[in-house]
């Protein structure tokens, strides 16, 4: 059997952490885009064979247990004590890893939806199960939650799935332009100084939001946060600042990696891309992804 | 300006209410299904009038405000108290009114997205307003959350949105068989001596279900669940017992309605076809509705 889900990548626009000794109470405040591009799932189980084995593998190439330790954690709680056979966890990610995108946690999103379609089990418990080895492995606090609900949403209560409240903002067609520049590490950035400016900033930003929601304003607010924490600063700052004078709605840094992101309208794509491509930078444009992440059967 | 929302028809499967003095606190526990015919609510905004006034129609005809109560309440609630201006909300009902498909609370959800999206609002906050006319007005308990979260939906805590748990079954291709014959009215089901066995029967449905999840198993239990609170007997019952001649997962009984549904694989829709149109019968095959309601600009 052979079973795909595709996870969508999410972008965070400001966050407060919440940390807690029950994973599922631990989460996070926010706002942030879900694209669609992001990570396709397939899991293909299959029966036979003497022992119980379970591989996974990013683009193509198998990674052992301790890269892949929130996939495989996932796999080792959904895949039934008894199973006898052979599961292997293709995880394909449309943006590299590290670079705040949701990687972690749409692999492990997408594992735990196609095990728990394969294997009998609900999204829910499937989507708790992810969100929990997230935290446990401190993959991420919100991207689980951010990813089930599509869209641009705002998580306005913490926790994980079935604890956390998340929202959604009404929103008309925008193109998502995306500049991933590197590396960011969230486990540095939360232990650091700087999270008493995150969680003063962010909840500021929730609570402006809320108060006058859409998604525009979210961009604004976001950059504040950016700006404010001191995470958006140096040559990225210069940069937003360049994209600016070509855009009507701020751009913001993508939480967390060094890269930004924008919400453009279909007549902005081009000026936006003419600049990157003259600064010789990467970039990708992609639409926004509704609604819940998807899972089936794949008939390839 | 002109906002166009779909939401999902509701079938109930089984059901716990559970009744709370805070609306938001008020709902459901139980299993139901979305369908890809329901409601569209067609809402228009226009200015230039010199009063305020708020219009609703159900199927292309005016309605007075106490036959369409939710709605005359959602739209009061959100649209601005300064506005000066036309706003005309017509409600197109797919399947007809009070036979259980969630109508009032899809024209009341469909009304509060439209208004929310013209007028600055969100997704969550839309749906608490929805709800909390539809449980004031007694129109229905569970029937907005279920619609939120579409697909085949299990309501593991009961509540209004933010507060309420929804889950999701995983299912594969389905249709979904509907004989809708006739109204029922869920207050007089509600108010009457029925009600201990439906608690007692709803709660071990759902224990059940949740612990041998999955679309099949929910209909067996929801015609358990029929049958032994007394609300599926008689004529129904033995036109169930003829349709499960024909198909291979029990039909249960539309909660609250005088109606019968069924999952239906592809090759099993013509002979419940068949024997409906032999026996003369209202009917109507569709699909499955998976994720949120609709909600868009419309340019007609």
């Amino acid at each position: 059997m052979l079973v795909r889900t595709f996870v969508p990548a999410h972008i965070t626009a400001f966050f407060v952490p919440r940390f807690h000794d029950d994973p599922l109470r631990a989460g996070s405040l926010g706002a942030g885009v879900n694209l669609d591009k992001g990570v396709n799932v397939f899991a293909s189980i299959e029966t036979g064979t003497l022992e119980r084995h379970i591989h996974v593998a990013f683009n193509g190439e198998p990674v052992e247990r301790k890269r892949a330790i929130i996939s495989y954690s996932v796999a080792d709680e959904l895949v039934p004590d008894d199973f006898i056979g052979e599961v292997e966890i293709w995880q394909y990610f449309d943006f590299p890893n590290g670079h705040g995108f949701g990687n972690s946690a749409g692999g492990a999103l997408g594992t735990a939806l196609a095990l728990s379609y394969a294997f009998g089990g609900t999204w829910l418990k499937a989507a708790q199960v992810a969100h929990r080895h997230e935290v446990l492995n401190r993959g991420g606090l919100g991207d689980v939650v951010g990813q089930l609900a599509g869209g641009i949403e705002v998580r306005v209560k913490a926790g994980g799935p079935g604890v956390g409240v998340v929202d959604n903002l009404f929103f008309e067609d925008y193109r998502v332009l995306v500049v991933p520049l590197g590396r960011l590490s969230t486990r540095e950035v939360l232990d650091g100084d700087i999270v008493d400016a995150i969680e003063r900033e962010g909840r500021e930003a929730l609570e402006k939001l809320l108060l006058e929601p859409g998604p525009e304003r979210m961009m604004i607010l976001a950059r504040e946060f950016a700006e404010k924490t001191g995470l958006l600063s140096g040559e990225l700052l210069e940069l937003a600042r360049e994209l600016d004078k070509v855009i009507s709605t701020p751009s913001s840094m993508i939480m967390l990696g060094r890269g930004l992101f924008a919400l453009l309208r279909e007549d902005e794509v081009e000026n936006a891309i003419t600049l990157l491509s003259d600064l010789n930078l990467p970039y990708d444009v992609t639409g926004i992804h509704e609604g819940r992440p998807k899972v089936g059967r794949w008939v390839g």
